[in-house]
């Protein structure tokens, strides 16, 4: 996968431009975010995302190339495929809650997405930290409710992520 | 600024996709990464980044207008300005260190930077907490130390972060 800093970037000898590399490509966090939500399937993934076909095909090719998602035959759909997080992906969920831990602080205006401690209710705080328990919980113990109107989508998997769920739990639409 | 996803990225009504519309963009992270390392002055930021002049000014004047930095004249040199974080751009520190969690744990081998609690010297974690205080450190309290030969550059800068150092300490090469 072709990373989104190109090849000068390779002089930068740092832990971020690594992971840079490998998520920080165009599109390539939104299809990670999706699987931490429970998408698995292809055609899941192309009507959430409004991805053309082609990028999404070499994005995860890319993601499974990485180590961060794995692909396994769908046994619903045959001749299909389900990808799902990697121990190593699913790693991920402290940069993507902290990426949506900013933009709730300091961009999003309105009903949103929240992220809870499952086992107790409490939202995260921007470092994913439970501030009732002092845990920080793995990505399966996250609730994600949205409030009513956080998102403007219509498709199947928008409509399903209304309800509330947890991160990693599959999503059948 | 342009976001990195282009204009069909608008439709995902997603905290984390406003965010990456801010630190998404080629080099912004980096560029980003160095202000936290004490990075202000536009000579500094391209002699360590190797970014082209343009794109560099490009890429602050971007961060300005979001309100991740803040311009003010150099008082030390006329004509020139310094670019240092703002509350908000400080608030990424948790973006920038789950990245780099990461990015150490799976990607990087060998001589790397370590980001430790100022207090006690403990490493941070990856949610940037310090296992042995149970703390949870703002940037201002984590030191920074690289280990010998963690960078291949050889630039004023590079050579200036071989010091241990405190994370938005100004950086004088």
């Amino acid at each position: 996968m072709r990373g989104v800093l190109g090849k000068d970037y390779a002089r930068q000898n740092c832990a971020m431009a690594r992971t840079l590399e490998v998520v920080g490509e165009r599109w390539t966090l939104l299809i990670v975010r999706d699987a931490f939500y429970g998408v698995r399937r292809f055609s899941d993934f192309r009507d959430h995302l409004d991805i053309p076909r082609a990028v999404l095909a070499d994005r995860l090719n890319g993601l499974v190339e990485e180590g961060v998602l794995t692909r396994r035959p769908d046994p619903d759909h045959r001749g299909r495929d389900l990808y799902e997080l990697t121990p190593a992906g699913r790693d991920l969920w402290p940069v993507l809650n902290a990426l949506m831990a900013w933009g709730t602080q300091h961009r999003v205006r309105g009903p949103r997405r929240r992220f809870l401690h499952a086992g107790c209710g409490t939202a995260l705080d921007g470092h994913g930290r439970c501030p009732a328990c002092g845990v920080t919980p793995e990505a399966g113990d996250v609730l994600m409710r949205a409030d009513p109107g956080a998102s403007r989508r219509d498709d199947p998997v928008a409509r399903a992520l209304r309800e509330p769920r947890r991160l990693l739990e599959p999503l059948s639409v």
